[in-house]
């Protein structure tokens, strides 16, 4: 484990954890602005709207115009002087960029009760996430299929990876066997973890791992209420 | 807006936004960290085990030991020298403090593929959110019922809310209508938005908003893969 990782492991899991981010070009903060751009500029598009300046989506993300177009410049997107960006291509640009054009084969780790669900999410393949098989131990989905994607038994996982050739694991396990899933993941071949458990797991090799713990924002949100 | 509100808007949305932070006592890292120690010393309580000591937390999670004594501090959890802190009631004091003991009933608003998924992932009632009505405007599910909650049309949300009293509204619905679904949200008397949409909603009252763009968090994935 390098040092870069241990850092990364410090900071808080809102955030991107990644156990290779050594040689991160684009800076993370630009990357999670990148995806607003994109949800205004596919709304203005649907609308018939074909040119947009960067005061503009200013005004709408309220993030600062001197930041949009420096953001923009990392995905090599320039506007023209009086007339701003292009929509469509703008539109067009993220979306490559950010990576939902090309299709992402996934495992769903854990098909119980939001693993279920994310399997039935038709939204996560609209972002390039193909979910082609699900993996569990309780003998009740086992064997059966959820939307179509076929759920087996987490023994046949490095079997199946062979055959699917899928690089991401989404964790939806219970926290108590989040560790001990992952290291079977890794040593099955997979390249990433998208975890959505509370745990915070420690990979054995370098892969990338990415923290979407659904709960923790609840607990933010309580918290804000309250005050 | 305050300018206060401005400022969180600049910030992440992998972190939380919340448009009533001056009053915030707790720093906003140690909430995010909360949930990891939670996380883990329910599994010790699954285990049997009776005490631990911020130095295995330490080492388990990946934060300093002195860090996470600060942070129990705050939570008003104090651990015994060479003893540590009891596992039972330091899983009491954090569940009860990040609000998952509570009940908070919050209402869906948009049914479809993630609402839907959301509305069945009954992790979400094991951290304290009921999801008690959803609303969308597709007659196809209007008038059913989706895991036992029923589904209205959005223009019963004032109505409904008068009779319920749901504080939270799940923001679940296409980005193209967020803004305006928003408004009425609020007109209808709800307190807080957890948003699931990559739209940047702009509140046009003092309210609390998260804003958990799983997609967005795709592409950071997606993006630390490709290096």
């Amino acid at each position: 484990m390098t040092t870069s990782t241990k850092q990364s492991y410090e900071r808080n899991d809102m955030k991107s954890e990644s156990n290779n981010q050594s040689k991160t070009l684009l800076p993370e903060p630009t990357l999670r602005r990148l995806p607003w751009y994109l949800a205004y500029v596919s709304q203005l598009r649907r609308s018939g709207v074909e040119t947009v300046s960067s005061t503009q989506i200013a005004k709408e993300i309220c993030v600062d115009a001197s930041q949009i177009a420096k953001d923009l410049s990392f995905v090599a997107i320039r506007g023209k002087t009086r007339i701003g960006y292009d929509v469509a291509e703008l539109e067009k640009q993220l979306s490559d960029f950010l990576g939902f054009k090309q299709t992402h084969k996934a495992f769903m780790i854990g098909a119980g009760s939001l693993g279920g669900a994310l399997i039935q999410d038709r939204g996560l393949m609209q972002y390039g996430l193909n979910i082609v098989a699900g993996f569990d131990i309780d003998e009740k989905v086992v064997g059966k299929t959820i939307n179509g994607v076929p759920i087996f038994h987490i023994d046949e996982i490095k079997r199946q990876q062979a055959l699917y050739g899928a690089k991401i694991a989404v964790l939806a396990v219970p926290v108590e066997c989040a560790q001990q899933v992952t290291d079977r993941v890794i040593e099955a071949g997979l390249k990433a973890i998208w975890n959505f458990t509370p745990y915070r797991i420690k990979p054995n090799k370098e892969i990338v791992v990415q923290n979407t713990s659904i709960y923790a924002h609840l607990a933010l949100m309580y918290n804000r209420m309250r005050e």
